[in-house]
């Protein structure tokens, strides 16, 4: 039994579940936030048992890593630091360098900074949270688990844009795709639910959280995916547009007066479900609305009508599909948006249950028995992911 | 029997058909190019007998039209300039403003200006056409055929961006679409080769040219379309680049020191297939190329695979469809690209025929009689449907 620390580092915040592996029990969880002020909350879990919350002066990553391998210890979680066996850390970016996850060292760590051109806001936050923790616990074996990795089996024609080839070659332009590793784990359940083997599997795996991407997934590989070079592009999500006429860049920069970086910031923080309903870019407030505001009804029309039309287009990408997957909070808890992304698909063999569908935060099929594509709600897991890959390098 | 001039009128360049109706019949055409120069290019043709070339000073759009119209009095296509019933311009850009054809008035050549900045490049040109006319025809009534009209029965979920709402409100950002005549050409005589009202018909237009765009026609109405505030948006085309992260915008004029409009431009005149193959936009040369060019072979796959994901987002979108179009240069012309759009699309009924899809440039069916969806080429003919807009409003 190995007990292994699941880390997720922002530029100001810290979160973490430690698991016991190889049962995937989950001990201990909890976050770290507003890291650099004097009022920074942390709050920690011990599963099944309390939960606190105390607000402090937390100056930086080193200071919040000790404050938890304090609390993990004084808690009783774990006896002493040498219990904690690996710590798997969450990284945003790995580029075409990183194809699955990796023991870090400090070339790796080397890597993944040169990457941050490619993630300005992630990748130097995660090197923030590695090096706090190399420092506080200099002997245990740490492992980078990389968003992207899972598509980079992207072919060629799916991740190249049509864009002047030396991009690609001189600046690294091409597609990404991010949430890689929630897709994966959903379409590895999506496997033993169905009890057909990945490689025998097309899946499209739509992860609806604020941020929202879809992908198509056939025989276990990510074959394309809605995400782009960066996590704006795709489908309509919280605050993000997702795609739009790139000629709207300039236009805007005319009309607005703001530069190209600040019109993608307002199409990255200001935009999508929380532009079109004009007042939250919460999907609960905006159904909650929806009966009775008009605009609340539109944001939730485009967003499902996006996911919609790629479900559409990466089952003829696939020529067909065998199942859908349903993820992140609101795949998993709004039966109005799965209800919404669904309705029109029986063309395709997708055949739905009104009464299963109403299941929220639980793994079902709520597909009819006789549909011939299967749709799946999966709560995703990108912590018991990490913590995988971490115990299989470093067993 | 009425005779119509169709009129495209672009900066430097002036086409035109003379059309008798209701017949149909084209008596004769061509085109004035490099209008101010003073080695300006006139080709003139009678259909049946003889096209010629000259090279000539034309200083403007009002030369060019006294050319054509002295051209077509001395060839004896007409007799007289009270022959000329009626002319026809092609506008691209109408707006919100025109959702059908119009006679032109006052009021519409100052609209038509005023959406200039929806279309620099055109409106103007088009501008500069019709006053040329009307100086020589006074008293011929005028038509104006919008490229986007045909597509103003799109709903706000699919027009609308996922944008600050007043962006629409204020700048008219949104959704407007191009090809509109092409799609309703194509779309009437789908209707008309099926013996199926449109008002039963769920269709996908597949319009490629240079430009290239795809519209769900349901009923006879656009339903949703790939290109969109701009041409630039949709699918990979000749020298644009077609849907990309709009991020990479920002990302690009850091890189290569260029505007955002120098970007744009590098988007929509040097991007696409030309960028893809690296050596041409004409998809005939890099057809010849694939066999033994790999990056060749790579703008086909790319192009021909961003088309077969539209074609299944919108048959999503209409919960299936009955007949797929191909229509224009490439889609009249190049049995290896409908080849790639359509194989493997079978799961949602398209089988098709690889001896009937070696047809070139002639209406044909080219699915296999017992295959659920239809697959049509259909030559387009937008110069027949302003004529008839023209005569149906001159009448």
């Amino acid at each position: 039994m190995k007990k292994i620390l699941a880390i997720n580092a922002g530029s100001s915040s810290l979160k973490f579940q430690l698991i016991e592996m190889p049962e995937e029990t989950v001990k201990a969880k909890g976050i770290v936030e507003r890291i650099g002020l004097n009022d920074a909350i942390f709050t920690f879990e011990v599963i099944g048992k309390d939960k606190e919350t105390v607000t402090q002066d937390i100056p930086d990553h080193e200071v919040a890593v000790n404050l938890l391998l304090d609390k993990l210890t004084a808690s009783g979680v774990i006896q002493s630091l040498q219990d904690i066996d690996a710590v798997g850390h969450r990284v945003v970016h790995g580029g075409e360098k990183f194809n699955e996850s990796v023991i870090i060292t400090d070339d790796v760590i080397r890597d993944i900074d040169e990457l941050s051109e490619l993630a300005p806001l992630h990748n130097p936050a995660h090197i923030t949270g590695i090096l706090a923790f190399k420092k506080a616990l200099p002997n245990v074996p740490m492992v980078a688990v990389f968003d992207t990795a899972f598509h980079q089996t992207m072919k060629e024609s799916s991740y190249l844009y049509s864009l002047p080839y030396e991009y690609y070659k001189k600046y690294k332009i091409r597609k990404y795709g991010f949430h890689g590793t929630s897709h994966q784990y959903v379409s590895q359940r999506a496997s033993e639910l169905l009890n057909i083997p990945l490689e025998q599997l097309r899946l499209i795996s739509c992860h609806l959280g604020n941020g929202a991407s879809i992908t198509a997934i056939q025989g276990g590989k990510s074959l394309d995916t809605s995400m782009g070079f960066t996590p704006l592009a795709g489908v309509t999500m919280g605050t993000r547009s997702g795609n739009i006429d790139p000629a709207l860049i300039p236009y805007l920069m005319e009309k607005t007066g703001k530069s190209a970086e600040e019109v993608v910031e307002v199409l990255n923080k200001k935009s999508g479900m929380l532009a079109l309903s004009g007042f939250s870019s919460d999907l609960r407030d905006i159904e909650e609305e929806a009966d009775t505001n008009e605009r609340a009804k539109l944001a939730l029309d485009i967003f499902a009508s996006r996911i919609h039309k790629y479900i559409g287009s990466y089952a003829a990408k696939m020529s067909g599909v065998d199942a859908i997957i349903f993820t992140a909070g609101i795949g998993e808890n709004s039966p109005t948006i799965r209800a919404k992304v669904l309705n029109g698909l029986e063309f395709m063999g997708v055949y739905w249950d009104q009464t299963l569908n109403k299941i929220r935060g639980k793994e079902q099929f709520i597909n009819y028995p006789h549909s011939p594509v299967k749709v799946i709600v999966i709560p995703t897991n990108e912590e018991v992911m990490i913590a995988r890959d971490t115990m299989k390098l470093t067993n």
